[in-house]
């Protein structure tokens, strides 16, 4: 091994690229554990596939703009091979591999990292989490229903109070597109319509006149529907007349109309889920409902849990149609909200309790009583050195244990421990016997 | 998007590269869960490193024959870099670069997937996860004793009822060469001794000679003390007389003796942990104790978690001496392992219960009536088109799970639900309030 200075090797990670710390990592793990659970009480399955894959199934073949920020390389074995950018792709290829074998309605999870060579920025990075959930294989409308309701119960879940989950049906609008004669000009006026948030109404008139080749009364129409408001049943009942005998149109009506009663018969608070006509969304991908989500008190970091139903998610690789919906957790952004809200504890260490090791001869005795301790759920370390106590504490301190427990010759000598509550300030001696329920008593609550 | 037949991509993973289907993912998520569980039991915090490095950091400047199975390429920022194939390496230069945040002791656990380009066989993969514990900072023997428990503990978390933990400490084995006057042939002679359990005594004993330059009764001497049988206990005191005077020698059989006394005071089974003096492992990289894990039902598939300490973890990228111990778990071999001794449930998905679609306009309904279930903690899927039952109940039986549930319009009129007992082949009639209760019963108790 190298050991003398000029051959060191200077510690640091790739740009864009990042280290997570204990306390990071926790605060990761809560999440996608949340996630997790909750996919899974859907009956959603967890998959994996490879982070590496030949270059040809990740890639379009154009040469995309978007396909220059994959990592991309020759192997060992002279294969063009490529690092996943991220888990829809490989969830077609995987669909149409393995499908006969999983039958459908196939309800998936996915979580895992993704790599891409972008610009990094504040919140950008080279290597980021996806937390996917689909159901492939039905055009059921009940599907979109449970997607709604997954979503909505993952952010209850993590413990956000307030938060919107904005819908709305590509097929609304282009039914509203039919009726002013403008769906040859579908994708310019809804890639348009998409910036609204971003550069407001006049600006989006503007361009539809100027890119799209609309004239001021039909930009004026479009952008009146786009912004319909009022309650879901206010709008439903807007569109059913500037929809009628339009049957792209009704159908989406349908289906929205479908979802807003189940929403509440499902006990949703009112303002949960907003109806936003505008909403559009991944222009050559999504073909029916589509899902942005809000979080109340941090609107402007933007939608933190996207996605839409599509029609045929494995094209590429199989004439078997695969229709499906799903939805992608934002997790870095997710991340940075709940920091910014304060709803993530800031812990650097699972652990509970601190067992102090006031002598070194009596380490049994030490990892004895920390057994006890874990098998009654508490999590316990042992300090591994004799050090002198007052820096023992200190770094109970640091690391923001609630409890840690003294032993010296006279306590071992009669079977009783120090407890001392950190955050209580306090400090008493117990019986191995007494112990557990004490050091409960010292826990602060589960958040 | 391309649809045409001839524009099809054949939909394929890389040689040595695995999809996971969800009862594969299943197991690999219970198995990771356990781990982690046990980790955090004893004060562990998870971290996470990147998948790509600078080369330089990953890779020995020798162009070792390991590091031509490394994943290496030349990134768009024409950086050279590689995919990380082990967690140790991203461990050092992560604890170089951040201990002085982190302070010490630190006890870190690292789960997540490494790439070699090695020749894929039976059991092994380019892309594999490794489950890696690690205690950075300190020198102290309790930290071993403590590693041995955490093995201890992990295989009795995941439910293996005979396995055995062999130990040795490397101090033992090169006071047995001191005192036989074969220090300066340590190497050589322990690169010999480490092929005992393939090729046999003799064939050592020869090839140490050949190539280790020893005489007949050196070899003899070393081998006769390497297999030193019986109690651990018996063992030690046979070492005691053997290094009397050798302090290296000394103080491995004191750290030995140390441990196999907590052992017993914290209950662990006799011959759970044996004494192992023929045990090497990772010869320029351990210095003190080594542990092997054999499951005693497949001792054939080798170590299924091992580990060891070592003195300085990151001579390459500080000069701050950094002492360790920990011990990883063979994941994709303990997988299958459990697989062939039926350990571990094969199930398709999460879900207990299938709330069948009788009508599809009672979407509502069924859906409430599945949030009813998850409230309590039963995963429910709901089937998303009103497909015939018979259908339906098929795709639950297929899926492995538990209870159907069934509502028609009386029923939908009454307020009631068939529960059917799949495995049971059951069938009752039941009210929303008594519907939980019910499906408990019908349940398997957990394994």
């Amino acid at each position: 091994m190298a050991s003398k200075n000029k051959d060191r090797v200077k510690p640091q990670t790739l740009r864009g690229f990042r280290d997570f710390l204990p306390s990071q990592m926790m605060a990761r793990e809560y999440l996608i554990d949340t996630a997790k659970s909750v996919y899974r009480s859907y009956g959603f399955a967890p998959i994996d596939t490879p982070a590496l894959e030949y270059a040809e199934i990740l890639l379009g073949k154009g040469g995309d703009e978007s396909d220059k920020q994959v990592f991309r390389f020759t192997d060992q074995g002279d294969r063009d091979v490529a690092m996943r950018f991220d888990l829809t792709v490989p969830l077609a290829r995987y669909a149409a591999q393995h499908i006969q074998e999983l039958g459908t309605p196939f309800r998936r999870y996915h979580i895992g990292p993704v790599w891409r060579g972008e610009r990094p920025a504040r919140g950008r990075f080279r290597e980021f989490m996806q937390c996917d959930f689909d159901t492939i294989g039905t055009t059921s409308n009940a599907a979109d229903i449970e997607t709604l309701l997954i979503i909505n119960d993952l952010f209850e879940a993590i413990g956000v109070q307030r938060f919107t989950i904005r819908v709305n049906n590509r097929a609304v609008l282009n039914g509203l597109l039919e009726k002013n004669g403008l769906e040859d000009k579908a994708t310019s006026v809804l890639r348009c319509l998409d910036k609204i948030d971003k550069i407001g109404r006049d600006a989006v008139a503007a361009e539809m006149q100027e890119h799209a080749g609309l004239n001021a009364a039909q930009a004026t129409g479009i952008l009146d529907m786009a912004q319909l408001n009022g309650s879901p049943r206010q709008i439903l009942s807007q569109l059913d007349g500037m929809l009628q005998g339009c049957e792209t149109g009704e159908l989406g009506v349908a289906n929205l109309r479908e979802m807003f009663t189940t929403v509440s018969a499902c006990g949703l608070p009112d303002d949960r889920v907003k109806l936003d006509v505008s909403i559009a969304r991944g222009l050559d991908y999504y073909t029916g409902t589509i899902y942005e989500t809000f979080l109340g008190d941090l609107p402007e970091i933007g939608s933190v849990c996207s996605g839409g139903r599509y029609d045929n998610l494995a094209a590429k690789f199989t004439a078997q149609q695969l229709p499906g919906i799903g939805a992608s957790l934002g997790l870095d952004r997710m991340l940075a909200a709940l920091e910014e809200l304060g709803l993530v504890e800031s812990r650097t260490t699972p652990a509970q309790v601190l067992v102090t090791m006031f002598s070194r001869e009596h380490v049994a005795e030490y990892q004895r009583i920390a057994r006890i301790l874990r098998q009654s759920g508490i999590a316990a370390e042992v300090y591994p050195d004799a050090k002198n106590i007052g820096k023992q504490m200190k770094y109970a301190d640091r690391r923001g244990l609630p409890v840690a427990i003294i032993a010296g010759e006279s306590e071992l000598e009669t079977g009783t421990w120090q407890v001392k509550g950190l955050e209580a300030g306090t400090q008493q001696e117990v019986t191995t016997e007494d112990l557990v329920t004490t050091v409960f008593g010292l826990l602060p609550e589960p958040g």
